[in-house]
C-alpha cells in the first residue's frame, strides 16, 4: 500500500513526519522552514481556532489586530525580551524590486532601502505597548482585553512540520491592568482556558504548571504553561501564559491615571497557543495506522461507506443513507457519505482510518436486508453491527465514548511513566526511558543548568496541582520545597 | 462635543478619516502604512469574515495556508504577473539581528544575509501554483478549490486607512480546473457570491463586470468585477473574481493526464476581497453623525440604555431588561446593556450613533409605568415608543426592515446619479458632478486612456446586466457593442 506508515517503535520521527505528510495535514515549501498547511490539517485548526475564540470571548476578550511589521528600535526598548527575541528573525530591508538590467527577471532596488530596517513579528508586545500607550489615559481606560490571531515569524535553523516553523500561526492575547492582582489573576485564567481547551477539546492532559527562571518567556516576570507529554515520552509544551509585570509598561512609558489621581505603571500579561498544537494532537493519540482525531475537533465526526455489487443495490443505499444523513445533520453530527465509484472499500477503509475519522459506517445490502449497519471506531479499531433504528443517537453517544476514551487512554499512558525519582543517578537511567519524572530540586539556576547539560532533561514546570511535600535537591542535596517535573522535551 | 465630526459636505475626506478613528475601527501604526485594526473594527470584519467563509464552503471550498514569503525568483515566473506586483513590495534580505558593538541596541548581522531574496506576499498565485504542481497529476486531481485568509503587503506610498494599506487582511481563493469552460463558470460564480454579500449583507449595491484590458489583473485573461458607489460620487472596486487562463500552469509548469491520458496545463482562477471593504462599507451608508451599520454586520444590533433617577429606578430597568435581554438572546439578536453609572444617557446616545449600532432601546420610569420602551433607528434618526410585549418580534422586524432601507437608500442614490452620457464634452462636464456615467467607448485602450488622463475617470467595468444596444464611442465615434461604465473612483 503507497501510503503506509513508518512504524511508532521503528522510527517514532519519521512515523510523525509521513503521517503529517500522508494524512494531508500539511507539507514543507519551497520557502525554507514554512509550511503549507493543506485543507484537511487547516480544517482541524479551524476548530481549534473556533473553540478558543469562543472561550477568549466568554471570559471578556475582544479581537484586533496589530501590524505585521516591528520597527527595528522597538525591539531593543525591553532589555530582556531583545534577548530572547531579536536574534534569528526575518528582516525587511527594501521595500522596491526592479527589472534587472540583464533582462534576467528582478533585483532588489538599492534605492529603495528602509531608513529603519523592519522585523516581521516574532511576537507582538512591543507594537502592541506602543500602541497601548495612547489609548491607555485613565483607570477607566483599563482594562484592555485584546487578543490576535496571525502568524509570526521566527527564523528556526532546524523545522519540523507544525512543531518548529519558521512562520506559523498562532493567537497571542495581550492585556492591559490597573493592578498586579488583576493581572496575575488574568495570567492564571488564561492558563485555565488553555488547560480546559486542552483536555476537554483536544483530549490532551496537560500538567499546569510555572516555568523556571531559565525557561520564563522574554520579558516577563512568570511564565505558566501546560505541558503534555507524547508517544515517545518527551515532553510538549502546549501554551503559555506570561504576567509581564510593568516591563513593558516602562519600555514603552504607558501609565494611567488611578482613581486618586496619581499616575502609575500599567501591568501586562500576554498568552499564546499556535498551530504546534496540531503536533500535540497528532503525538498524543495516533498509532501506525494513522490519526486518531477526537471528534470534538474532527473535520468531520463520521464517514459513511456503501459497499455494493451493482447499481440497484447502490441506489437502495443511497436512499437509506439520504435518511440518516439528515438526521446527522439535525443533531449537528458532521459527516461524509463516500460513494465515490472510482475506489473500492477496502481503499477507503484505510483512507480514512490514516485521517483518524473517529466514526466509520459501512453499509452493505445485508445491511439493507437487516435494518442495520457496521459501525468502526477509529479509536479502539473495533467493529459492531446496530440497528439502523435510533442509529443517530447511538452515534452522538458513541462519540462522547471516543473523547472521552481518548483523553482516558493518554491520561493511563501519562501516568503509567510519570514517576517520583529520588536520586541523580537513578534519575539518569530512568530519564532515558522517557516520561515525566517528579524530583526535588534547588530552586537555583545553576543545578537546573547542570542536569540539562548532563541528562538533556528540563525543568517543563512547577506545577500548580502538585505534591507540596519539601524534601531534598537530588543533586545537591540542599532543601528543595516541592517536586518539579522533569523531562527531555520536543 | 469632543468626538464631533467634519460634514461630509464639508470635507468628505476628512470625514471619512475622522470617522474610522472616531468610532474606534482603525488607526495608523508606527509602520508608515500599516494599521491597527481596533476591537471595534475588527469586531465587523469579523461578522465579513464568517459571511463569506460560510458562502465559500457551501460552494465547495476548502480552507489552507500558503507562506508569507515568496522567493524572489518565483514573481518573474509570469511576465505580466511581475510587471504588476514585483515593484512596490516589502523585501526579507537577512534573517538575523545581533547586539550592535557600541550597546546601543541591535543591528542587522551582515553575516545572516539570505541567499535569495524573500518577498512579502502582494498576492499568492505563484507561491500557490508551485505547490499546486505537485498535487495535481490526473484529472482525478481536479478541481482544487482552496480559499486563505491571510495578510499580504503592498508597498503603497500614499495609504488611507481600510481602502489603501501597505499591509492589509483578505481572502484570496485559488482554484484549479480541467477545462476552461468550468474555470471560467467558477470564476463568475465567485463574482455572484461577492455580489451576493455586497448587497444582501453589506446592503451595497453593486454593478457586476469585466474589467477592461488595461484594468485586468497581472496575469489574468479576464478579470471580473463588483464595482460600488460611495457617497461623494466617487466608485470603489470591492471585489475581484480573476480568470487566469493557463498562464500560471505554464510558469510553474502544472500539468494533468486528462481521461484519454494525455498530458494538459491546468486552468486557473482566483479571487479576493480585502479588509478594503470596511471603506466601501462605511462610505456607503454613514452620515455626519457617524457609522451606519446594516444589522447583518453590526458587532450589536441594539442597545439598551437605562434612563433613571435613583438606584431604586435602576434596580427595576435592570430586572424588566433582564427579561428583554433572555428573549432577544433566544431569537439570535445582539445586544448590549450600558448601565455603566459614569456616563450620562445623552453621552450614550451620540456614543452609540458614532458607532452605529442600528437599534437603541431608551428604557425610563415612566416606561416602566407604561409598560413601554423608546425604540431609535440609527438609519432614519426617528424615534417611536413601543409596548414591551412582543417586543422581540418588534425589534426583529425592524432590523430587516432597517438592512432593506439600508440597501434601498444606497440603490435610490446610486440610480440618482446613474445617466447615460452621449458626447465627450458632456461627459467632462458631468463627471465633475461624481456618479456612474454609461456611455459608449470604442473598445481601445488608446481611448480609454485619452479619456483618464483628461479627465481622471475610468471605465469602472464592462457591466454584466448592463443595456447592450449598440452605439458609437463618445470620443472618436467608432462603433461600440454597449454601454460601458465610467467614474472618477478610489
Amino acid at each position: 500500500m503507497a501510503k503506509e506508515l513508518t512504524s511508532r517503535a521503528g522510527n517514532y520521527a519519521q512515523w510523525y513526519n509521513d503521517l503529517v505528510i500522508k494524512a494531508d495535514l500539511a507539507e514543507n515549501s519551497a520557502v525554507r522552514g514554512c509550511m503549507v498547511i493543506k485543507p484537511y490539517g487547516y480544517a482541524i485548526w479551524e476548530k481549534m481556532q473556533r473553540e478558543l475564540d469562543q472561550r477568549f470571548k466568554d471570559t471578556g476578550h475582544v479581537n484586533a489586530y496589530f501590524p505585521l511589521f516591528i520597527p527595528k528600535s522597538f525591539l531593543s526598548k525591553e532589555a530582556d525580551h531583545v534577548e530572547g527575541f531579536a536574534k534569528e528573525c526575518a528582516v525587511v530591508t527594501h521595500y522596491r524590486l526592479k527589472n534587472n538590467p540583464d533582462g534576467s527577471g528582478v533585483v532588489v532596488d538599492p534605492a529603495a532601502k528602509l531608513e529603519e530596517e523592519l522585523i516581521v513579528r516574532p511576537t507582538s508586545e512591543t507594537i502592541i505597548w506602543n500602541t497601548y500607550k495612547n489609548w491607555i489615559h485613565s483607570y477607566r481606560d483599563l482594562p484592555i482585553l485584546c487578543n490576535q490571531w496571525a502568524n509570526v515569524v521566527r527564523w528556526e535553523m532546524r523545522t519540523r512540520l507544525f512543531l518548529r516553523t519558521a512562520e506559523f500561526l498562532w493567537q497571542e492575547g495581550h492585556t492591559a491592568h490597573a493592578t498586579r492582582e488583576e493581572a496575575l489573576e488574568e495570567t492564571v485564567k488564561m492558563l485555565n482556558v488553555y488547560a480546559d481547551f486542552a483536555e476537554n477539546v483536544m483530549a490532551v492532559p496537560v500538567w499546569k504548571g510555572v516555568k523556571t527562571a531559565n525557561e520564563r518567556f522574554a520579558g516577563a516576570l512568570e511564565t505558566f504553561c501546560i505541558e503534555a507529554l507524547m508517544q515517545d515520552g518527551k515532553a510538549l509544551q502546549a501554551g503559555t501564559s506570561h504576567f509581564l509585570g510593568q516591563n513593558f509598561a516602562k519600555a514603552f512609558d504607558v501609565t494611567f491615571m488611578n482613581k486618586e489621581n496619581k499616575q502609575e505603571l500599567v501591568w501586562a500579561t500576554s498568552w499564546g497557543v499556535s498551530t504546534r498544537l496540531m503536533g500535540a494532537l497528532i503525538m498524543s493519540h495516533s498509532d501506525d495506522n494513522g490519526l486518531v482525531l477526537p471528534p470534538a475537533l474532527a473535520p468531520f465526526q463520521v464517514v459513511i461507506v456503501p459497499i455494493y455489487k451493482n447499481q440497484e443495490q447502490l441506489d437502495a443505499i443511497n436512499a437509506k443513507v439520504a435518511e440518516l444523513t439528515a438526521q446527522l445533520k439535525a443533531a449537528g453530527i458532521s459527516f461524509k457519505y463516500d460513494n465515490d465509484d472510482s475506489k473500492k472499500p477496502g481503499w477507503k477503509f484505510a483512507e480514512y482510518e490514516l485521517k483518524g475519522v473517529p466514526v466509520r459506517l459501512a453499509m452493505g445490502a445485508r445491511d439493507l436486508e437487516n435494518n442495520t449497519v457496521e459501525v468502526a471506531r477509529r479509536d479502539t479499531l473495533t467493529k459492531e453491527t446496530v440497528s439502523f433504528d435510533n442509529l443517530t443517537a447511538y452515534i452522538k453517544d458513541l462519540l462522547d465514548a471516543i473523547q472521552k476514551n481518548i483523553y482516558q487512554k493518554a491520561l493511563d499512558y501519562r501516568a503509567s511513566v510519570t514517576r517520583e525519582v529520588n536520586s541523580y543517578e537513578e534519575f539518569k537511567v530512568e530519564i532515558e526511558k522517557g516520561g515525566f519524572l517528579l524530583c526535588h530540586w534547588d530552586g537555583t539556576p545553576e543545578t537546573e543548568e547542570k542536569i540539562k547539560e548532563e541528562t538533556k532533561a528540563t525543568i517543563r514546570c512547577i506545577p500548580l496541582d502538585g505534591d507540596t511535600t519539601p524534601g531534598v535537591c537530588m543533586v545537591t542535596g540542599k532543601p528543595s520545597k516541592q517536586r518539579v517535573v522533569f523531562a527531555r522535551a520536543y
